[in-house]
């Protein structure tokens, strides 16, 4: 029988690579200001993650010319799963090559979305051992609560910009199994935004238009907080150390996250988010949100940036 | 093929049934103080929901002569499983028997665990659809908040007790498909409790270990806010309102919740809770707590209250 | 010796008297959707109180033709001071007349501000006695904290528009005895906005300046909730119920209140607050904000929103 | 006229001094977990304070044979103050000394309380000044959040036990000017504790009896958070820094603060705390509670741990 993609057939989203220019400023940032730890560095890599963070990396950064997206790679939910998914894909005309893998994961397969992100599914994954004196009081917990910085729990989600939302959305639903949560349509049928789940939160990929005709580009990633108000205090973390907020924090409408966005030193935009909520019931429908909803702002009436609407990393 | 039952075939816990010898004061508990809606009448049963759950009740209450679990419902992913998993128990050689539902849910088969508690499989559910004036502005909410009373956003999951928790987490692993999260296990083997999940919480399901000799017991049930800050607003109306809290606010070191306890007027423990982590890891493997672990009490060292020991409803 | 205003003999904001053109829908808005408590009615007037108010009332609201401010009546700290502070304003040429009273309290002494605010001093003054239902648990509380609606716990502060803000803070500082603890003041010595105390609070009166050429205008008044994240679920109490905010919630930056803006139905602008610090230094000097750096708008950079500057009731 | 203490000639509880016999542990404690910061040293002294103090220092550690309270020194509001309240003292026949200050503060006046605690009055004192890379975008905050460990925000209480607790009372009330906010009265007008502040806060000074018999013991300190949730999160900070927390996290039903309690390595009984009320009604009268509302336990029903009766310091 032929493999079809089901939902939670991707286990979460694992890891997401990004480019920067300023290399040493992204890394002091990312540790000093957003509390991640160092995990690895290799070549021109260094290799993060938060506390709450299970395996040896969620985010890597490497030097680069230019800022954007490196690769988003997502874990299935076994190597059987791995092995279907990436013969489906190719079976279904997606370009795709495997590669030995990188620092705490095996063997994993490299393909690109419909508008040219880097995407890569892997199963084999090493669990992080904190030092000793870095042990968890907490045994359901990796490593202990380090008190440094905003100090986020765990990696949340990630937002693609794209030409063809739609194209996107149907890609990451029919080839990788995600559910479609919510939704931005214009008239005429104009997607404008597709948020979508391979868990049961509210997101873990979201893919909103991109205007300016690029292709591939990234708009944010998200580091989750336990609470609101954990968000508020990672807010005045940021404007004490000259850290502009582009805006938040607010309530999306959306998914009902609490957010607040922020540039990392090389150019990518970074949100710290808490909330959101779980999707239990297995008939979910996407909810569609139209332009003169949209046109509200955002959950108690922010207007939604305009950078917002412009501005990626390549 | 065989079915066998797989993580997440069950989608959620849908409903439980709890019965009151006090019914009109567990009614007026739920409504005017927790701040559950009611959804329905039928007999001797009134049938409640909190604001953001999606069915069409998540608690059922029923005059009975004695407090108590009625049933404990879960719903499953698809029809199919459905049928597949209540096969697979037939087979299995767990009595069970089919009938036509409920209020807000179609055909059910009901069966017992090795414990005896009644449970409950269904799929086709209604959704609630709220009067006009309490539709949500934010859509993708079953209803709008409605700030009364406690006013918890979902049900949260179920804590059974048991003679034999060995057996019970079996039976929930390998007949129900769900994941045993963590684990008291003492000395020489002795299972003092077992946490599964049937979603990517840290828990849906708790089985504590009765000390009674009794069988089929409930233990408690639980509604959930937002946030911790939200728990700490509930103890003060409980208070305010005469409501005893066996313990708590604090938090467990088990899923890491954040918790109070409470009677309701019929006699069945009652849990406020929060917080909690989300499991994203595929090859998650169960955290097992010690009796000298346990011995150091709650997360922050509260002392376990004895009664949470003793006190039960069957 | 002749008596001067020192420090803290205002004890505190006692209560504000709101003009409304809607009547029943003003009322409706703080009873409902607030969920401030009515203590009593006479004639045209209603009176209510937040849970947490020890007074009779702290809000009256008033038929009457348009929105606006009645009058700001400030609580002295005995009734000897009442009776030196009067004489003081007699003598300084401040024309002031006495009144018998209101509901709640005793003899007041009422007159203008330099801007033409009504204001009004009193120190006698009955407490709130709950009916035995809404005796508080809290033993320390005028009431037990009632969960519906918004329920704030206390008023907390007063915003005035003036044409002339440097004449209205010498005012307040110097006849009333208030600490002037910040203040924003634009290129050559514009003064833009004035914020007092008179308690340990940041402020208890904001003074700022009313570009329309008008006078005695008013605009806002304040309740406070005990947390920032009270504040963000009284945001979604407000747009669930079609209350439109104006901007927020957000940070201050003076103050360090967190903050949100709606109307009440009447057109009167309405704060729900939180946070802020206390002045312990008794040697206190004026923060002062310039035009740049209130251009970078409020604490995390949300921009001021213009009908902030533009908007007030008569 | 002779000078009669007022409420507030005091202005806050400026500084305290704590002995310790583990002089290297308590300074390391009180800046890596609880992230006080250094702003001196003196021979075997050190100075602390909270990014919230305005003051230079609020803690300051002495190594010392033995755990207690070094003493307890009181800002008067003004310079005029602490000469007329030094002399009353002395005319009261209370002994008492000038000695020319400590590090950033001048002239001061020490004397004992009636149960032995050495006390002091002064009023000089130096601002902080940050370095330039701690200075706060806030300008209305003393220095910048550096978010490191518990990082509470300022000091705000003490507390001292006695073996006469009216007779400390009386003496805070009458001869400091402070106002008695609440208080435990066992039958035959024991008194158990008294409550008494010198700001609107719920307390500023708590004593509390002496079972022991011994005289001038210290219960505790408590440096102040911004939320209770941030008390929660200091609580995950301390266990995973093995750290006994004593009791808590719960809310104390006098004050209505939120406290948590442990031992700083020196045996020094610490809290960190929020919330509370203030109190803005000029006639305020003491709220007592009797021996059997005490015996409900802390606010939502925590027994007050045994413990909390019998350890002190010296």
């Amino acid at each position: 029988m032929t493999y079809r993609p089901s939902f939670q057939d991707i286990a979460h989203v694992g890891h997401v690579e990004l480019f920067t220019p300023k290399f040493e400023e992204s890394v002091a940032f990312f540790k000093n200001i957003v509390g991640l730890h160092e995990s690895g560095r290799s070549g021109s890599s260094v290799y993060l993650r938060a506390w709450g963070d299970y395996a040896r990396y969620t985010l890597k950064l490497t030097a680069s010319p230019k800022a954007g997206l490196g690769h988003l790679a997502l874990r299935t939910r076994s190597a059987e799963v791995l092995e279907s998914m990436a013969g489906f894909l190719l079976e279904s005309g997606v370009a795709g090559e495997w590669h030995d893998g990188d620092f705490g994961h095996g063997r994993a397969f490299r393909f690109l979305s419909p508008d040219g992100h880097a995407l890569e599914l892997y199963f084999a994954a090493e669990r992080f051992t904190p030092a000793q004196e870095n042990r968890a009081y907490f045994k359901n917990q990796p490593q202990k609560y380090i008190a440094h910085g905003i100090a986020p729990r765990r990696l949340d989600h990630i937002n693609l910009l794209a030409d063809d939302v739609r194209a996107c959305r149907l890609f990451f639903r029919d080839m990788l199994g995600m559910r479609v949560t919510e939704q931005i349509v214009f008239p005429e049928e104009q997607e404008m935004g597709a948020w979508l789940a391979t868990t049961l939160k509210s997101y873990d990929v979201a893919i909103t238009k991109d205007h300016s005709g690029a292709h591939g580009r990234f708009h944010h990633l998200t580091y989750f907080m336990d609470s609101r108000e954990d968000v508020l205090r990672a807010a005045d973390i940021l404007v004490e150390n000259n850290v502009f907020i582009e805006t938040g924090p607010h309530k999306h409408s959306i998914g009902q996250t609490f957010f607040l966005y922020c540039y990392e030193p090389g150019g990518n935009r970074f949100e710290i988010g808490a909330g959101g909520y779980l999707i239990l019931d297995p008939e979910w429908q996407p909810v569609v949100w139209s332009k003169e909803e949209r046109a509200k702002g955002q959950a108690w009436g922010l207007q939604t940036v305009s950078t917002f609407h412009t501005y990626g990393t390549p």
